[in-house]
């Protein structure tokens, strides 16, 4: 990780006056070398790491010459609070938002970078869980946190940026859907937004739903099997399934029906919605969060193994429901 | 650019609820695509960039088969102030000690990634300001601003990733300083903190070295042409140059002997030292931010343009001055 803690311009750097140590140690207390020593200790880099954290920077094997980047910002009190999550669920899910990026470019996941602005004050036991959490959620696709940075910082502030190798494949971009398509969903789409829902009304219960808020289960290898299946466009459902086809249908000049009948709600949305006053149909179309991945493919395609049709691709813009425009919930508002 | 303003937790995101617009937009009257849209115009992206911002992820030609990756945070109010630098400024000053960082690898950027967090009410003109300072630097080196993310947040923070390129070469770590070679430094060191020094007393002149505080002018092309001379070893001195050869030292296992006379006081520096009561030799050994280039080198190499040798590599540990310990100003704690 690169040990850029820079002269400050008016304000003292996280290393800079370790204050006296207390029961719960602060990051200031360890400075940034002490973390960073704390979170990459005994932790196994996978082949692609050709060079890990400890340099001015790392180096990542991408062997079709190519290399797929995205970067992806998480704010506390914004997209998680740490008293509803805890720090390695924020961790899992800060990679797991991007991997899912990668997944729908149809790459297989290369190497991660953290970069990390944190108070002075925030427990070295936080930044320790939210490392672990990175890290559980990178050996799932079995790639490592190759390098970061720390910098002191008034707000927690984590970013994060994947790397991904197409592996010798056109990257499947989000202006390909042509009519006749289909329009295909694998993944859970609904989850977090119930679990959210759950959550703000003070509700724990059900686990499986809060989990699915803390914790997105993006279906990574189904991002490279759809491009095998030859994908015509594909990405993640990371603002809710009408917005984000939304994007598809504007990239590809294409309009993009849905039909209702199509989503078989999941027991888990149908049992909790009645209670929250919710058509649990409303989560699964504008939910975000969960990162699902959709694609759409050419008619007559065997879609790849948990992909499930929920529309079609014809002339036209927009994405509609049962032929109309969705007059839903807001939330998804970058769809229009 | 990753459009993932996803379903925030308990807070609002920058385009969910335009405020109304004023005489200054903030981000939150355009929103975060009308800030991608406004600051990805009209940019030309090299070829290098195989896919450019907006899409799940950036496709970079890596032509070798490997990136180098680094990450670099800056944090408003702790390495930036906005009443100190325009935003242009910090948007090169945060590419650039991104850009050195690739270089002391000893290789050519690829692109760059930007993860940002900007309050509601940061002025557009600000961002964009930010965008402008950033593609400035980048063309420096030819490379393209190819994605990013954009997230609301109490405090500005800006997350830059680069990539970059080792051409076949093996990457100039740390750790291959040996006993016997030469330590040389290419660009400017002590000017930034010289710069800093007259601008925390409340001065603005000498312009030239506000303006080295402001944005750095790393020796870019040092870097690959210290590797092609066979450099063993090279870092970019961004803490300060005793503390980032400190590092050497320790990851190389050797000691680093440093020359006092060895290092020619720039007539700008010595002009304005007394004045501020600080002996300039104390800036160059200790002041960060130049992103100048250290690097050790077999001796009787012909040194590639622009390096000046400066000191020695022997068995021992630690890095001296004149055969001492220095004994100097704080802010280089990282080097014991």
């Amino acid at each position: 990780m690169s040990p850029s803690s820079r002269t400050p311009s008016g304000a003292t750097e996280a290393s800079d006056t370790p204050s006296e140590a207390d029961e719960t140690p602060a990051l200031a207390t360890i400075g940034e070398f002490g973390l960073i020593e704390r979170v990459t200790r005994d932790r196994v880099q996978p082949p692609a790491t050709l060079l890990g954290p400890g340099d001015d920077a790392a180096v990542v094997a991408q062997p079709d010459g190519r290399a797929v980047a995205c970067v992806d910002v998480l704010v506390e009190g914004v997209h998680f609070r740490l008293d509803w999550s805890a720090p390695e669920d924020v961790g899992r899910k800060a990679v797991a938002a991007n991997l899912a990026d990668v997944a729908a470019m149809g790459a297989v996941p290369t190497g991660l970078l953290v970069g990390l602005a944190a108070p002075r004050d925030t427990p070295v036991e936080t930044l320790e869980g939210l490392a672990t959490g990175m890290w559980t959620e990178a050996e799932v696709v079995g790639v490592g946190l190759v390098g970061g940075d720390v910098a002191s910082s008034p707000t927690l502030v984590v970013s994060v940026t994947a790397l991904g190798s197409l592996e010798g494949r056109a990257p499947v971009t989000r202006d390909g859907a042509r009519p006749g398509d289909v329009v295909a969903v694998c993944g859970r789409i609904g989850w977090a937004a119930a679990g959210l829902a759950v959550l703000t009304r003070g509700f724990r219960a059900p686990g499986v739903l809060v989990d699915a808020h803390r914790v997105p289960t993006p279906p990574y290898a189904a991002g490279p099997a759809a491009a095998h299946a030859g994908a015509t466009a594909m990405i993640d459902v990371s603002d809710g399934l009408l917005a984000d086809l939304g994007h598809v249908a504007a990239d590809s000049g294409v309009r993009i029906e849905l039909r209702r009948d199509a989503f078989a709600v999941p027991d888990r949305l149908a049992e909790v919605a009645p209670a929250l006053g919710v058509d649990p149909i409303d989560w699964m179309l504008t939910g975000g969060e969960d990162h699902a991945l959709a694609a759409t493919f050419p008619a007559g395609t065997t879609l790849p193994a948990g992909f499930v049709e929920v529309g079609a691709v014809v002339e036209g813009e927009g994405v509609v429901v049962d032929g109309e425009p969705y007059a839903g919930a807001p939330g998804w508002e970058h769809f229009t």
